[in-house]
């Protein structure tokens, strides 16, 4: 990059904001996706007004603008595929205001969930999206995802928490949305918009968020079925009943690489488990749990086991939480790549969805573990390649088609959770058809000359 | 009319769709608001496909088109305000299908709230967002205004229930978006943008709609309180330990009102009542009775009543219900207008607006009587003058002004839940300040020639 363009960056941000050597940049040209491209420059804003003097610049210069969280997303939505300036936000990273007389809390754009929910947690309240990166990912990033997470089944996503927004477009403009009231029937609603893109529509700098109650208890109950469908006629049942915070599900896969992991947790080698996690009063959790636990062993799951121990609540837990440390050990020769990894289909769709992508693995003998959110028909993927062998990147292409190809089949979609980026940018066309149009012409409106997040979301 | 457009418009829905002799005319140029506007044309489209075709004729011709549920509306949204078509869509009222397998519901945008409700009934469900005007309704018409109702404060508003849409736009092209998947994570949501959009943007032709299990037991608190600071710490204090089904409000002017309506209610005249609905399982309702009697005791209410009896339930919400009727008859000399009657403020700031909307309403010499659903801030309005004295207007005018500026100036916004219309076009720019000129834009994505409801939105 220019060092004059350098230079007024850091007239901005401070020089100790800007990094600009080969190393710094070097970082910063992946996220946890398997895509990279070496920005020019990488800034750490400390403010909105910081934002919009580097989008004023940039946007003068046609020089496109990456913004980053914590870089956790798995479909290069970071990445800054056209070079130019990376704006990570992670300084950004202040609860600014927790607001218990009216349910809210205004933070910014770099604070990790768990770091939030921390804090909130002293005052006995949560903010309930909980992707399974909770440990680092930012809500800003959360918000450009619209996460979900374990709790999305009873809480919602991430779009029904967001009251308010403070954002920057490509052109510094700074647009102050929303509010701290609960509902608004005010026309279109501009927030909707920036849920979910990416940060190709604006820069997220400040967002107040809705927080509810913790549960007085909570419970989790595990259930083994030697047969996947009836685990999914028990997610049926339950459903139809009572809404429980988690419904999570791992395939037989899953469960040998579990116990290959952490072989003293000898989980049964069934065809699938269901783990379900109920909070509420004391009495509704043992109500919850009898409801649950009478449903799995009226749909032939044995051995069903729950508890409210906090101690013996974790211990359950551990199956489902190796999950991804046992993909990664599953076979020291072979990678696991973020792909296909995220699909979602009606719940009813779940089984044969399950079965369709363990006949897919097969067919490119290709390992593949399955798990995921139950209770919103979100299945997540381990898949296994050797990198080093070409041959098997074009295998896992044409097993990443087969699956997409048949969940929408199922009238799924291809992302439930983690978003588009880069990743799946190709597929654009196939699953929004007529509305890509729009949404490219919407692009338009916010970022004319497309500096914010080029490459991304097929626009 | 021109004779040939008339003719091209039965070619398309038939003869006995289309209605424009005068009396039809006049009948459809009002809706439940206090404007009158009288169409060239009324038409009753019976599919997707007419929808489509109507449009396309009126965008060739540039025509304007106002599409209509059932005219519930308080804002003018469905008059015609520069003439043309009136699409009455009120006979597209299907309910295409319920899927209990992946709790969702398909219907046609004429469908009634209250008998999708019915329906659902029979198999243990419910769609939540519960308006006033429940049995007469559209869902098409709650998905433009995004309707909320007092259940929103437990399962949110009608925006977190659409799973997907069929939107014919001005061109008459079709799009399909969405599907039977419970999250999505694909990009630019499309589908938030017609939600809440009255109509300006496309028209909506069917919808899949989230449903869930009905509680097993509900049961209805009753609480007065001596002064309204009171109820609003109750609500608060409910609120940080339990989320209730419904928290409504009622001032001092609507119990009188009450009454005054049916005197054998002999509601106590205090500052403000609090109706509490809680529902679950029998266990939970207990608990939940339990807590929020105790904290409406603690915070000073003498003689709370409450109940789970199906037929004490009903006498129990009779206060709440008759609110309405009440302000309708405060005074024969007088007629109740729709005016500052949905303003929405932080939960905290809920006796302050009440107070300082008391204050307005005795500056002006208007009868005021203020209720509504506490557990979200969103207060609604009795106003009542002498609409034969243009004075009257005048200072409702003033009234209003003021009361938009107060919840302004409370963090609040002036419309929660019926929208904006024609009634609070003129504000747009306030509420939605740098924002409306994107605002606008999108409207010119979606319908370049301004066809679809004119004079709307502030567009």
């Amino acid at each position: 990059m220019e060092e004059v363009l350098v230079n007024k960056l850091a007239s901005i941000v401070g020089e100790e904001n800007v990094k600009n050597d080969i190393i710094d940049r070097y970082c910063y040209s992946v996220d946890a996706s398997i895509y990279r491209s070496i920005p020019d420059v990488v800034v750490f804003p400390l403010s909105t007004e910081q934002v919009s003097k580097i989008l004023k610049l940039a946007n003068a210069n046609e020089l496109p603008v990456t913004p980053r969280g914590a870089g956790t997303g798995l479909c290069g939505g970071a990445v800054p595929l056209e070079g130019g300036i990376v704006l990570d936000l992670t300084k950004m990273n202040k609860i600014l205001e927790i607001d218990l007389d009216n349910f809210c809390v205004r933070v910014e754009p770099g604070v990790i969930q768990n770091q939030l929910n921390q804090e909130l947690k002293k005052h006995g309240f949560f903010f309930p999206p909980t992707p399974g990166s909770k440990k680092m990912c930012t809500i800003g990033g959360m918000i450009s995802t619209n996460a979900g997470g374990m709790t999305a089944v009873k809480y919602g996503v991430t779009r029904n928490f967001v009251l308010s927004l403070k954002v920057v477009l490509a052109s510094g403009e700074v647009l102050d949305l929303g509010g701290k009231t609960l509902k608004r029937s005010l026309g279109l609603d501009l927030i909707q918009l920036f849920v979910g893109a990416e940060g190709t529509l604006g820069v997220i700098t400040e967002a107040l968020l809705r927080i509810i109650p913790l549960p007085e208890e909570t419970a989790v109950i595990v259930a083994p079925f030697g047969d996947i469908s009836d685990a999914a006629k028990t997610v049926n049942s339950v459903l139809s009943c009572t809404i429980p915070t988690a419904i999570e599900i791992m395939d037989s896969g899953i469960i040998k690489a579990v116990n290959s992991y952490i072989p003293e947790l000898n989980l049964p080698e069934v065809d699938a488990v269901l783990y379900f996690e109920v909070g509420g009063t004391r009495e509704e959790v043992k109500k919850q749990i009898e409801l649950i636990v009478e449903t799995c062993k009226s749909n032939k799951s044995r051995n069903v086991q729950w508890t409210s121990d906090p101690t013996e609540k974790q211990m359950l837990w551990q199956g489902r939480e190796a999950a991804g440390g046992a993909i990664m050990n599953l076979d020291k020769r072979l990678v696991r790549v973020y792909e296909a990894e995220d699909v979602c289909v009606p719940i009813s769709k779940i089984p044969e969805m399950v079965k369709r992508f363990q006949e897919i693995s097969k067919k490119y003998g290709i390992p593949v573990c399955l798990y995921g959110h139950a209770g919103d028909g979100n299945i997540h993927s381990g898949v296994l390649i050797d990198v080093r062998n070409q041959e098997e990147w074009g295998k896992l292409k044409n097993l990443t088609r087969e699956v997409y190809e048949t969940a929408m089949s199922l009238g799924g979609n291809i992302s439930a959770e983690h978003g588009i980026g880069v990743l799946r940018a190709e597929w654009m066309e196939r699953i929004q058809g007529a509305g890509l149009e729009y949404i490219k012409r919407i692009k338009k409106v916010f970022d004319p000359k497309g500096i914010l997040n080029p490459g991304k979301l097929g626009m």
